[in-house]
């Protein structure tokens, strides 16, 4: 190990040179050489590697199909003579199931895959070619489930998708097998454990269900096809059916037959520990694509002709942006939300200490909204103004965002019922950021639900108002802690009038330490 | 801090229980109150955050935008009938100039963008507010820059960059002087500096530089518009040409004026450091998309309508679904080849110790190809059977091959000259995991040349020798470490017969330590 010896020493006077401390302590996690020494010993075996960027770049991988099928819905033309509650009706029976569905699905694959991360903590090259494969398969979902949508009737499309399962399956029981027969390459608490060989049975168990009802599902496709439709949505909910069964047959039995301590791994339960820093990648990524949806098409459809500008407009650019003003501000207002939402997000994670099973459920439903916003932004600009088309498109893009941010709020709400295990402490209840995260989390559903109202009884300033708000939100985010401690110092005064002011002879240095607590006694 | 001490307590309990030692090393980085004491008193300044997810959201915004303009490309659709060399001269004038543009200005943004944050170290809802729109302009410049490349003549391309950069810079003041106005934010090494001032002031001139150029280049467009493309390219080469100026001066006038060690920052120097995370990061997201770009056109474009198969196909949607065979092999060989080259690019980061500033730029040049590979692959089977078009496309797709794996073995040669600072000992010259480095990295050059030149010389089979070269290449990578040893013990015998192999006493239990230094002697 003298080699390895002087790469430290050598590596410590480069990182000192730097002097990033922050760029440090994240470089740590992915240096084989900065790890801790339990880990020293496993570069032994050599080709022996963190899993943390193979992990990152599949969560970007399936970030990006869980949002791919958002394009074929908001490229479906519309026609303005049209009524937006027809088309809509068209759209919401195919596209937009299709949509939600492999939104659903594809998270459903992330989840199986988190865990099978959560088991196998290194990776070699093995590992890392037959994942590729796997994620191959994995982003070839939306296809086959967009070919069941448009030929509902036609078994290929059941029987490509079934297909694709079973190949994940066999892979994922390939990678188990593989990283059992190497157990340095396993999670500690099973490297340790005695009885390794239960957990590998346990795990690849849980594994093979999916595969051999998707299998069952496609010999029953060619005797009866309704039915396997049927088998394919128990697939998915197979672990809440599951665990609900289990939950009745206790109650029944009136015996408590808990899962040893020790199985931490493909228990199913809601407090199941999810990777928090896989969660953030994932959400990342899905915010960052939908983010940038809208450009793409901007930047493919929106540069006008040089002979059209000549003919139409007299050789005026300016003249033919102009035509095309309303999708720059649909592309501007739904960036912004979704950066604010993101904003909203990161602000939550920073105090979550530890995401669960549920709390990502929670996640994904935030997270299959904001897929749709950029599809509702571009629809209040498509029709013309004051007609029952655009407030309805406005109307449409109010309960996205409203649904979107609840569900973020509903995050933090399940975290704090146990906020002992999963968030910090200066936002627990009492807590002195507590106050201001729920004014953070709680603002968009508000904008959004008095947006709705307004545009109800006001309907002809439906568009002013949904631009106003647009505009005016951004500078909320930036004043709220302003508004926050304006609002304390308001209900205290409303509430507790006599009380003194405690707070202005300790003068802290921190402004916003407003003792939320305070209020309740 | 009682709180605070509490939290530990528990949340060291609950990793207990998660027992992810992996996981644990990773979300260190992120928790607030994992981070080192220095941290832990920063803590005091409420809303302080590790800027971690920020840059990897940021990271993801760029490369998607990076990598977006190659969509125009893509979609430009080609006539059967018309040769490719001239639809490809018709395309290659515009619309992949505008691709190779864009992808160097946003990377040069990417860039700005890491030099900030390396100063910059912690942030705060405000710094995270200005971000997102510095973002959100960053992801405009795609679109001036088409409208430049399709409107040349017209100034209204060149004001609007101009205008973005402008507020892009403007922004960027604005975080340097909050940060510098809440010091606690800065990095350590600036942090506990004297000269402060000096700092913001250098930095401040640094990032100013470049709106102002724009700010000349917009004026100047109104009196001789060909000069303001003179200026604006001037801007994009500005650290370069004062680096040759810096440099020529001093050999002219003898004397070694080097900065203080002390400014590691905003040198421009081919050494300076490189945040590797975030290196990594932008290198994941680009691969990410180009992965899936294909897909997406698939999804949206490749699902028949019931009608025509009903029409064309007589209800077999097998047979409808053969018509578009070629597209899904052109898919899955693109997303193996994509997903190779970022297998090859994530051994090499492995391994890399500090990126510097001339490694990301040659890093830059092999993901520039990469975005240009699902366009390539598209065309290879656009063209009917042996046409001179397939051969073409089939022969560019390999020089795209090439040129991004030969991009990425530069990387590794130019941290071989460097090798004390930049790698791991054991890839160094004589690790011994050197040569199966340099076979990994070389593989996919050596590949593409071999299939450039069997196809020029067996033209008829062009397309089978590229269908064959598609698959066996994954099986390449899986035996490669098998075909390194065998090719080291068929040199020893060639070169050394008589030298007793020492390694048959000497038993390793791992099978791939090759002394390749042995060879030397």
């Amino acid at each position: 190990m003298g080699e390895n010896d002087d790469g430290d020493v050598i590596e410590h006077h480069v990182e000192e040179e730097m002097e990033k401390r922050d760029a440090r302590s994240h470089a740590a996690s992915s240096f084989p050489e900065n790890v801790t020494p339990s880990d020293r010993d496993q570069e032994g075996h050599s080709g022996t590697q963190s899993s943390h960027r193979l992990l990152a770049y599949s969560d970007a991988l399936i970030s990006i199909i869980a949002t791919v099928m958002i394009l074929p819905v908001a490229h479906t033309k519309m026609e303005d003579t049209e009524e937006l509650r027809q088309s809509l009706q068209l759209l919401l029976t195919t596209k937009i199931a299709v949509y939600l569905m492999t939104f659903l699905i594809v998270t459903v694959a992330w989840a199986a895959h988190i865990r099978l991360f959560q088991v196998i903590v290194r990776i070699d090259d093995c590992l890392a070619l037959l994942n590729l494969a796997c994620m191959m398969l994995i982003t070839f979902l939306p296809y086959t489930f967009s070919l069941m949508a448009t030929f509902p009737e036609n078994v290929l499309g059941i029987l490509l998708f079934c297909g694709c399962v079973m190949v994940i399956g066999v892979i994922q029981c390939l990678i188990v097998l593989y990283a059992f027969s190497r157990p340095f390459l396993l999670n500690e608490q099973i490297q340790i454990s005695e009885n390794q060989t239960f957990y590998k049975e346990h795990i690849l168990k849980v594994i093979m269900r999916v595969p051999l009802m998707c299998l069952f599902a496609s010999i029953v496709s060619f005797i009866f096809f309704q039915l396997s439709y049927v088998l394919l949505a128990i697939v998915i909910f197979l672990p809440y059916i599951s665990q609900a069964l289990k939950w009745c047959r206790n109650k029944a039995m009136g015996q408590v037959e808990e899962t040893p301590d020790s199985m931490m791994f493909y228990t199913y339960l809601p407090n199941e520990p999810l990777s928090k820093e896989r969660v953030e990648a994932f959400s990342d990524g899905v915010y960052a694509i939908v983010a940038t949806l809208l450009i793409l098409d901007i930047c493919e459809d929106n540069v006008p002709d040089p002979t059209v500008v000549q003919k139409q407009f007299g050789g005026s650019l300016v003249m033919a942006l102009q035509a095309y003003g309303p999708e720059f501000l649909a592309y501007f207002g739904s960036f912004a939300t979704v950066g604010l939402l993101w904003f909203v997000h990161h602000s939550l994670f920073l105090h979550v200490t530890k995401a669960t099973r549920f709390m990502g459920l929670l996640n994904t439903f935030s997270l299959a909204f904001v897929g749709g916003l950029p599809l509702a932004y571009q629809l209040t600009h498509e029709f013309p103004n004051n007609s029952r088309n655009e407030l309805e498109a406005i109307q449409i893009s109010c309960v996205i965002i409203f649904f979107a941010g609840i569900f973020q709020l509903a995050i933090w709400v399940v975290a704090l019922f146990q906020e002992q295990e999963t968030l910090h402490p200066y936002v627990r209840y009492g807590g002195h950021e507590h106050v201001f995260m729920l004014a953070k989390l709680a603002l968009y559903p508000c904008v959004a639900l008095g947006t709705f109202f307004l545009t109800c009884i006001l309907s002809k300033f439906s568009a002013p108002i949904f631009h106003l708000m647009e505009i005016t939100v951004p500078f909320a985010f930036i004043v709220l802690r302003l508004m926050v401690r304006m609002g304390l110092v308001l209900l205290r005064l409303v509430f507790c009038p006599d009380r003194p002011d405690q707070r202005s002879i300790i003068v802290e240095e921190d402004e916003t330490r407003v003792p939320f607590n305070a209020l309740g006694t």
